[in-house]
């Protein structure tokens, strides 16, 4: 433990960013010196594979039955963003080399929404530099996606779609399932980066109609290092990790057995999935209805549209987000500004500046996602913490104004 | 565990498969728990995120001193295959996108040894695939690597030569240090695959004097799920995985913390290795002579030449290496017949073929590779073990032959 750490763990912590990650949850603690005897390399024909072999296989059928697929239409990956890497290189790479005959034809357009994550956003940076025709649909102030454009850049030429299920700052859902038709429409491939929605909503695949969809397990409770892509049968992707024959030639390297058993596990909570975001749903309601009647200037972001249940965006006036963050944190609370992976550069959130924030409100901006364990006694703590630092840092800034003039 | 898992616990349980994977060390159980505290994400600005990134902080320096590196040319991946995809896919990306200057010219050539491990051979059939140059150096029955012909193929025209340290199957160690100042000597990189280094030899990059090189933490006693690429400062390499700023840019993804934090935890054990090491080659050598002097028939591979400390590749013959194995296993040894990440296949070993082994003895190969627990008691019970079972499949053979009138 560093100083920093044993010096706030003197204090209350309370965690309210489980968009950017989440604690394993007690079922992963428990079983963990389990899964570790089973450190056999999974591909070894000798005694040592099989525990190994054998928990791969059944995380792997908790998995399709978590998500209604076929359990070998899931590729286990290092994460989100090797699932959403794999899935746009795996196809354009595919396409380049003609092994790609379900859409056949000639195909050199990607299309994505304007406020996907990095791992899906860089990519298609990647493969524009190398020729292929890349589309953004933008969003209104809300966040809702703009069908009208969608529907014009599609075509004959679109070889794949990649929009997320929901956002990971302002928690909007996107309509996957009717995006999917119009791409499949064209006969285009659809790609959905589903990491917001493991653990807040029930995910059906088989209604979701897409091609591909990109799944992480340090946001579901389980370990860091796992992820999967969901490739619908028959989609001869190319390999974005190639060599042995792991994962049926999709992606080779000797299986992070560990986080496997891990989201395996919590798969299996698959039932109760539903009622902890119901919980979530209704302490998110309260928290922004509190905040809305005790802080002035405080504007909710796409509350208006569908939301995953866990997250709330807001835009608090005359305040300053990364300095409300650092001040949060030093009373124990963890919130964010934006995405995680981009924290700590001084720019404002891509995904609200794209989203139509000026810079000042994306600035001013404030995420909050709650968690399974989040409590009603936790939210109050932390609108109270809310109100105080929001009130300090606004008298702080009307003192600088007076004494500038302004 | 399964079935099969609790009827083997029944009995002796000797595993000399080190080359496939390693049962993480006592440190790493350990310290488990410990490290799952810092769950948070690395990224994050607030308290959850400084234990985790205090402890990626020490991993890495602790690898920096270990291999002889910066601390900052070490880009942690989710293996060694995703290292070797990222060095040949980053190299050949980053000259198609004319950010190589380190190199310049116009150089589509690349070249590797024909016993490379898959996750180097398929990332370069897929350049091929693409239009890239790609030649292999033979290797002779030995394992001994061609350097004339190797010369021939170095030019101007190379971007990028990729030869192992070690081989997985053999152990054979190839002249890295100077193969890298052939391929420098024409301005072409070099890529080392190091995996079956760690732990059995002093890794010393400066002296390797390469310009990349892959590890794996599986191999080397930490957990599954991590591995990490030595990218020389200033190498400009394309990511593989491209999306959040982690890994400065050049590896996108949060990170597995568990997993890094094994390996930085494996390498703080530097001094040791030696030491390790020195006791493996006893008994491996012990081994070889206790064989060699009890069951007629088997031929060393490549034992004249250097060879990492733990590994012996022998062919017995008259005797079908997977029945052989088979049998080990169901009295406990664990062994194969080449790599893991082929097992299950019936083809004889790539590795052996292109070494210019029949396919008859390939088939009839055997590798023992030892570990740092290994003991003298082992040694000996494993060959009592061998010289059974070659006898009893032996004396079996000659009955079928006999009865066939062969």
């Amino acid at each position: 433990m560093t100083k920093a750490g044993s010096r706030s763990s003197e204090m209350n912590r309370i965690y309210l960013d489980h968009n950017a990650t989440t604690a394993p949850s007690s079922v992963v603690r428990e079983h963990i010196g389990e899964w570790l005897e089973s450190w056999g390399n999974p591909s070894s024909i000798h005694w040592s594979g099989r525990g190994p072999k054998a928990l791969l296989r059944d995380a792997r059928r908790s998995l399709g039955a978590l998500l209604n697929c076929d359990p070998l239409e899931i590729i286990f990956t290092s994460g989100g963003s090797e699932s959403n890497n794999l899935a746009i290189k795996g196809i354009h790479q595919a396409l380049a080399l003609g092994r790609m005959r379900q859409i056949g034809g000639l195909r050199n357009r990607y299309i994505l929404s304007s406020v996907e994550h990095p791992s899906v956003m860089k990519p298609m940076l990647q493969l524009k530099s190398l020729g292929a025709d890349v589309q953004f649909v933008p969003v209104d102030r809300d966040g809702k996606i703009d069908l009208d454009v969608y529907q014009s850049l599609l075509s004959p030429q679109t070889a794949m779609v990649s929009v997320m299920f929901a956002n990971n700052e302002t928690g909007h859902i996107f309509p996957i399932q009717k995006m999917a038709e119009m791409a499949h429409q064209v006969g285009a491939l659809f790609h959905c980066d589903g990491v917001q929605a493991l653990g807040k909503v029930a995910v059906n695949l088989k209604e979701w109609g897409v091609d591909l969809a990109t799944f992480s397990g340090h946001k579901f409770y389980a370990l860091k290092g796992v992820g999967l892509l969901y490739a619908r049968r028959g989609l001869n992707l190319e390999s974005l990790i190639a060599g042995g024959g792991q994962e049926r030639g999709r992606r080779a390297g000797t299986e992070n057995l560990l986080a496997i058993a891990s989201i395996g596990a919590m798969a299996g909570l698959g039932a109760e999935i539903l009622e902890k975001s119901r919980r979530m749903e209704e302490l998110r309601n309260e928290l922004e209805s509190l905040i809305s009647s005790r802080i002035s200037g405080v504007h909710l972001t796409g509350a208006q549209y569908p939301r995953i249940a866990n997250t709330s965006s807001m835009v608090i006036d005359g305040v300053d987000g990364e300095t409300l963050l650092m001040n949060l944190d030093m009373r124990g609370f963890s919130v964010s500004t934006g995405a995680a992976c981009s924290a700590g550069s001084s720019e404002p959130s891509p995904v609200l500046l794209a989203m139509g924030l000026s810079r000042r409100e994306a600035q001013s901006s404030l995420r909050v996602s709650l968690g399974w364990e989040t409590t009603r006694e936790e939210i109050h703590l932390f609108v109270d913490a809310l109100d105080q630092v929001v009130a300090r840092l606004r008298s702080f800034r009307h003192g600088e104004e007076a004494m500038l003039g302004i």
